[in-house]
């Protein structure tokens, strides 16, 4: 057994390495590479790709995978966490046939072009022949992959959210929509708006100080990882002793890059909290997109637009731009990172309407893997809705249903992680503050500390060692719920726009 | 034919790539990386550098190779050269036993330890057993690598400087020390020396803004390269469109980082000199480490020690660090860059007492090999040549047999490139200054392309299609000469020194 075990352990290793060194080419290529390197680093990039692809559809990995699964309780949560992981991964990568693979890399390849030159035109039609070609190969790729009890649509998510169900998905989501629908109604007739930020210009490397100052506080280890710039921000893990975020300044917008260091950061710390020793098994990883989402989310939203948070921030930030916000007191700030508007661009959106964004992504492409609804009447579905849950109009497909590049790469079941991940942190944060003592005084007092160990013990350290589930179950003491959601905004928002 | 010379082809691309992906590794290492990355990172590394050896020795392709040198004629000049490349690197990789390659390993680890100890406590004796240990290693290696035609340190050799012989380096180099020796006597007994350069300080960012303008001025791309900092200065050609250059800057001198970034640059430009449409080939590489280093020393010694690059180049510098340069005249700055004064350090040697340094290495190290000279007796020789030499005595081992790495990394034939480069240095710039029309007066106007184009037409671009000895001989008309290289230094000290 232990021979059988350390074989499967050298194997996934192996494996975990050659996805790290993917990860370093692709942060590399975004943030160092020199602009002439893209046609050789695609050719290193593939080469790389296939031996890693060729290692993990392995017969002998996937023997060593089968023969554990017939005796894991002779193994520790680790090993059994991780030989379930692989088993995972194995199927995904070789259930489905070598010539589907192909098909849908070329397609959702010309398909992204497809997309920007119809998306720049606003010209849906351009886009549908493609679309309802991603979408019958996807079908296809959900039919090798699914389990008997799962839907097609489930075989797709299981890949971002492991376990997740449509059933949970929907009774989630149906109850959230009516009342974020209802929030934003009452925000809109409230008549109240808070004043606008100021327009800069806010030097970067005055954002980059203060950025880094507050990722100090919140427990970023420079140790253990750093911070650079590229054309979208992103996090990527190379092991738990390398996470590397980004950001992008813009001098004329304070809280882009702001939020978007603070959002990367709660991903970096998820990301550094895994047990190092652990790295190599496939179990060392986060749980899922959902969860991953929940760490940015709470950093970025339950701590980053809290007035506590700014209690502290607000004079450093005030200094480090003077003088632009020198009539700006701290509840005129924190109204204006708060402000909810309806708006057509999801990426743009507020706390309020974000999930109803999500939750019509999420409706419609069940809705198009389950061919309930046609691609020829997307766009209009799409306008509808948003009009339904957002009250907004879109002024055409670039800014309605061509908005997000997910669909053209053939992304189906990412969305909701989107909104999961505003639910998990919702949840968890509410037992965070039962849990530990004094965290609104301490975050008022800028220090963040005591929550990320928290957290870490709580959620990260433990991997994939718990399914999203159990760590909600464990964390919490209940499932998931859409309550501490619902009444986070409620509160939060109730107070803001005095409703 | 054309099948089995694709599938070679394909296979050395993948060789190529996966080579780039371990030098981007390391490079990231240096310059990027966490700090607490590193134990991860090697296991990264010592997964991918496995899989690179096994493509590298695998049979098949060692089968196509043989196919295809038995039709060589049938290929053009780039397949010829990369299946001679690739033999060069087939049998370098599968001659040698993989017990003797893991020992070889492994002894070098710990003789690298070994060696910083006894540097620190300047210690030969403590180091010594390890060189022996090394030495035998590397003769046993060479046994099973060298041609019917080599002598055991032209094995050796071979795997720096393809083609050189000891009969060649023995003529050149024997001819050399006498000359050079002479030099030096001249130079001490004309009681001249110029004055120190100023102790600073000099900003780090001021000499990397100056320093990327002559970086810019000698043609270095910067959209397919870049500059950063490193611990060690180096340049790594990732291909010919992704060449990264390093440097480190002390503020409180001021030559070594322009120097280095010049040098550096030098390699650069031949880095990106490659024809960037034969990457993946074996033959899409510089031809020697010789010839490489031919590259940087032109760039650092025959222009940038020169008075005419300083014509266009004082000006800027002295405006850069002013004050400190105020009370300097250009003659002042020319003489005090290019002061010889015999010392114990081969690194912080100058022009004239450089070839001193690696004659004695290369004499020792030969000697060893043949087993003409004992380890245990090594530190002694090594001081008794330096005053036959350079007429300097070291104090100590730290600052003599000790103080360089390579022999404790087991790099044997690896010194005298560092001449050879200095000798193709010189009578290359002869070769330019005849070639190139106004050469001298460009260099005065700070304009640097005209050189860097001829360097690249003559040499960088045709790869390993031309050897060391038959490039030289293109592009000079002669079979590599000691002459131009004593000459340069004849005249140019002799006029600095008034001899």
């Amino acid at each position: 057994m232990s021979n059988t075990y350390e074989a499967f352990r050298r194997r996934a290793a192996e494996i975990t390495h050659l996805r790290s060194i993917l990860q370093l080419l692709s942060w590399d290529q975004e943030t160092m590479m020199a602009e002439l390197g893209a046609t050789h680093r695609a050719s290193q990039v593939s080469t790389l790709a296939v031996i890693h692809h060729q290692r993990l559809v392995d017969p002998a990995y996937g023997d060593l995978i089968s023969r554990l699964e017939s005796r894991l309780g002779e193994l520790d949560p680790w090993g059994q966490a991780s030989v379930r992981e692989a088993r995972r991964q194995y199927d995904k990568a070789t259930k489905v046939p070598e010539s589907l693979v192909r098909e849908l890399a070329e397609t959702t390849a010309l398909a992204y072009e497809a997309w920007v030159k119809a998306r720049s035109e606003s010209d849906f039609p351009a886009f549908a022949p493609w679309l309802k070609k991603i979408l019958k190969l996807r079908r296809n790729e959900a039919e090798c992959l699914k389990r008997p009890d799962q839907t097609l649509y489930e075989a797709l998510l299981d890949e971002y959210e492991p376990g997740m169900t449509e059933a949970t998905l929907d009774s989630l989501f149906s109850g959230i929509q009516p009342e974020l629908t209802s929030l934003v109604d009452r925000i809109t007739s409230s008549g109240r708006q808070p004043r606008p930020l100021p327009p800069g210009p806010f030097p970067a490397a005055a954002q980059e100080t203060l950025g880094r100052e507050i990722l100090t506080a919140m427990g970023f280890d420079w140790k253990a990882g750093r911070l650079d710039t590229s054309p979208h921000p992103f996090c990527t893990g190379l092991s738990p002793r390398d996470v590397r975020i980004t950001t992008r300044y813009s001098t004329t917008e304070i809280i882009k890059a702001l939020f978007g260091m603070i959002h990367e950061c709660g991903h970096g710390l998820y990301e550094q909290g895994l047990d190092a020793s652990a790295y190599g098994l496939p179990a060392c990883e986060a749980i899922s997109l959902g969860l991953h989402e929940s760490q940015s989310r709470l950093w970025e939203n339950q701590i980053g637009r809290s007035r506590s948070f700014w209690e502290y921030w607000f004079p450093r930030l005030r200094r480090a731009f003077s003088p632009r916000f020198d009539d700006f007191s701290l509840d005129d700030f924190v109204f204006s990172v708060n402000t909810v508007r309806p708006s057509p661009i999801r990426t743009e959106a507020d706390e309020v309407t974000y999930g109803l964004h999500v939750i019509l992504r999420y409706q419609l492409e069940k809705a198009l893997i389950n061919e309930e609804v046609d691609v020829s009447e997307l766009d209009q579905v799409w306008n509808d809705r948003m009009w339904q849950y957002l009250r907004y109009v879109p002024a055409n497909s670039a800014e309605g249903v061509l908005q997000d590049t997910h669909w053209s790469q053939g992304l189906f079941g990412y969305f909701p992680t989107y909104l999961l991940g505003n639910l998990y942190a919702a949840q968890i944060f509410d037992q965070a503050k039962q849990s530990i003592s004094g965290l609104d005084q301490a975050i008022s007092a800028g220090n963040l500390l005591s929550l990320r160990e928290w957290l870490r013990e709580q959620i990260h350290v433990h991997g994939k060692t718990l399914t999203a589930d159990e760590v909600i179950e464990a964390v919490t003491g209940r499932q998931l719920s859409a309550d501490p959601f619902l009444d986070y905004l409620d509160t939060k928002f109730g107070d803001l726009y005095g409703i």
